[in-house]
């Protein structure tokens, strides 16, 4: 798709400064960029690569200049450039038309225009929302609920009953809906507790490759509406996530955990089952939240066990400075003796 | 299925106070229960959540009352919880039939009662025991043996000759038998060493979702039997695991280390090569345990490097308050000056 | 495959002591050695272990010996025994032929030889070079290319557009080419960041099972030729990796992270974004890189944040004994007091 810089700065909410005729056919980097694609600058070291680049459109923010191109001023440069590319750039079609090689069940229920790609199994009592698309080799399980245009990339598995919102994308190989992992020891070996909950992914849901999501053992999981997980990332039985929260690669969230609205988790962060992490906290990657623990609303947290960010950063300065305050201790022992 | 509280005490080994024909059709939480809805409660909060229930029936530990409900009154309301589920709701069938659509070698030998979803592929020379459910698009690569009653979820990868035991359940998108990591450096690049051995899984064991299992280099990689493994965890070639170990997601053990008998391993915990955790030891999440150490029989041990949690959180006291220690020693210093 | 002691050693350039005749057929570790196996020694403990062993045949370096086997001296026996391995034991197909069920796009170009196994799905425009095998129930996206001589085992997912160089092989269940992890946060929810870039995978690369490597923001992820990645790994949007580099599993690098040459990173590492670990730097298990940190040439790194071994070690040591400390510091005071 082609548009002028007048149609991207209408679109974007931007004020233009320059040519409204030139022509914007994509997106791209500073570095990559060609004559067409726009380009964005936030910072002053971005600003240093847009001035070297080709693109003749930029978004700018304001008190910058950068001579000879036709300018999109606006507050947010990222976020015009954002909602830009996704208007320039439809994501690719996952899936066109029913394959005929798609097993889809006789009961399931299946929207308008609903595309499944080759080799997908779709299970009894499936119901599917207009305009969704399922990706090859994708296993969507008897009963699941999957709601308007969503985007399953190829090899997704939905198990039993698993509910996904409006426009929820997942990617290959994340798995939804799987047991938890919960036993009782008896009479020399674990029993499984019963795993026979739901579970609720919320609209606009991203959930990112070889991501899994248990479903609850007796109740739900739920993971709030506009909330994004990355890749590799474990969500145990029963835990709730708020809204909007961003939870990043390889965490893990423990079972019956509380995550609030706009929390947001670095990669590799650990919480242990029954904690709460209220809205707007900040968790430092590889963190670690023991069992039961509450971080306050706002709060940012960093170690393991996990302490303010402030706090951390002190003790740990201090610890990388054991050596000398050993000396130090020494020091005065020996002036003692 | 409708049992009778009767039915249900019998079975459970329960003592039965109130009305022995009271129906049981399914088992809940205190919350989400209706009056056909067995609960229990083992603590004192969960009998809080219990008196609000509207289940008509309770599993009850001695010394506890509910009013107006029948009781089942059992040492351990948990695990008979547990088994009373497991008679109660069997598991819904992963696969039934064999679906025209699985490709199935004709060497493959299956046993009585076996089941394979659609577009599963079973190669040549498997070997699947009576009762085993495979699910869609699963993979059984060349040799693989599968014990009885297994269960394996959509999506699951058996390499070549990964033998699984009997009763082991393995969920979607899980690899079994799949290369270690080993490779010798030389002449600019690192060479490949042999990845040759086996993988064995014992009896009763369950494998998470997207967890990663490699075959030996030269020998074999086991799992004991009754072992649980979370999500997204990773063994390594040639690891040794003991019956009745429980290992939670995210947790990484490394080429040739042994696990012990009924160890617990908490979640994102990293074992490096040729350590030794005994029978019994316990692992605190996040913990990392360096190359070829011991862990002692029935230790609980903490953090990076792991050491005797009691240490560890003595330890780790004295690393909070070193803000503070470190006032107390400009203090004599300033004394002393 | 039957091959001489005396072609074996020619093949390995190693000096042939004892029976040039000796047969032998594969390789083992010596505790599973049969008589036609070649073992290797490289240690003293591993000469104990190939003293009892049934072996005939022994890759031995200088200065050791094995009374009454064939010997075949060289200065590095496990290089010459992965080797030989590599020679003697070729791996087992993935794939023979195209499997008819495989659904391979007119658009897409195979090469001479090229296997695709059962429910193989391969889209427009993919170009797979000579020699390839696609493992049963892979998906290759629209415009992908792979090279020579690769190795897909089943369910591996490349997304459209997706670059593998040659002799690659990439393990069951790992995703390439997925979107990477970033938003915009504005009008309080997170709107996608592009992620249109490109992944490139050099020559020689190995991806573990479930690893998942995403493709550029704008730009381009790419991996070096010969780098090794283990299973579950996560390699983030723009993220550079050199050559020959190794990383263990369950490790992450975040976003536009530069990896150097023949650098060596733990199991479980995380590096966060924007972060330059030089060629040859070592990291350790569980290390946790912070955001935009350099690790200088050759280094050798360990602990959350990453610090030189030899002072993480001494200041871990000092962490131990901290108790200790403190008892001292208490004395000094009550002597002063």
């Amino acid at each position: 798709m082609i548009r002028t810089a007048r149609e991207i700065a209408e679109y974007a909410g931007a004020q233009l400064e320059g040519d409204a005729a030139a022509q914007i056919s994509g997106v791209a980097s500073p570095e990559s960029a060609g004559p067409e694609d726009l380009i964005y600058v936030d910072t002053a070291r971005h600003w240093e690569r847009a001035a070297e680049s080709r693109a003749r459109c930029v978004l700018l923010p304001p008190g910058l200049e950068l001579a000879g191109r036709t300018i999109l001023r606006t507050v947010q440069p990222k976020l015009a450039f954002a909602k830009v590319a996704a208007w320039l750039l439809p994501p690719q079609a996952i899936a066109i038309g029913i394959h005929p090689s798609a097993i889809i069940a006789s009961t399931a229920r299946l929207g308008d225009g609903v595309a499944v790609g080759p080799y997908a199994v779709i299970e009894d009592e499936v119901e599917i929302g207009d305009g969704t698309q399922i990706g090859a080799q994708c296993f969507v399980g008897r009963g699941a609920h999957i709601g308007e245009r969503c985007r399953l990339y190829p090899r997704v598995t939905l198990y039993a009953g698993a509910r996904l919102g409006k426009n929820v994308m997942v990617h290959s190989g994340a798995v939804i809906g799987s047991d938890g992992f919960g036993y009782v020891f008896g009479e020399g070996k674990h029993w499984k507790f019963p795993q026979i909950g739901r579970v609720e992914i919320g609209d606009e849901v991203e959930i990112g490759s070889n991501a899994t999501i248990d479903r609850g053992a007796l109740d739900t999981t739920r993971i709030g509406a506009g909330t994004k997980i990355d890749n590799l990332v474990q969500i145990a039985h029963n835990v709730q996530v708020g809204e909007h929260s961003i939870i990043a690669a390889q965490t893990g969230i423990s079972g019956s955990s509380r995550i609030g609205k706009q929390v947001v988790i670095g990669g590799q962060v650990g919480i242990a089952d029954g904690c709460h992490i209220r809205d707007g906290a900040i968790v430092g990657a590889q963190a670690g939240i023991p069992t039961g623990k509450t971080i306050p609303a706002g709060e940012t947290v960093w170690g393991t066990p996990a302490r303010p960010l402030v706090k951390f950063k002190e003790q740990y300065a201090w610890f990388a400075r054991l050596p000398e305050l050993v000396d130090r201790l020494k020091k005065l022992e020996q002036q003692r003796g």
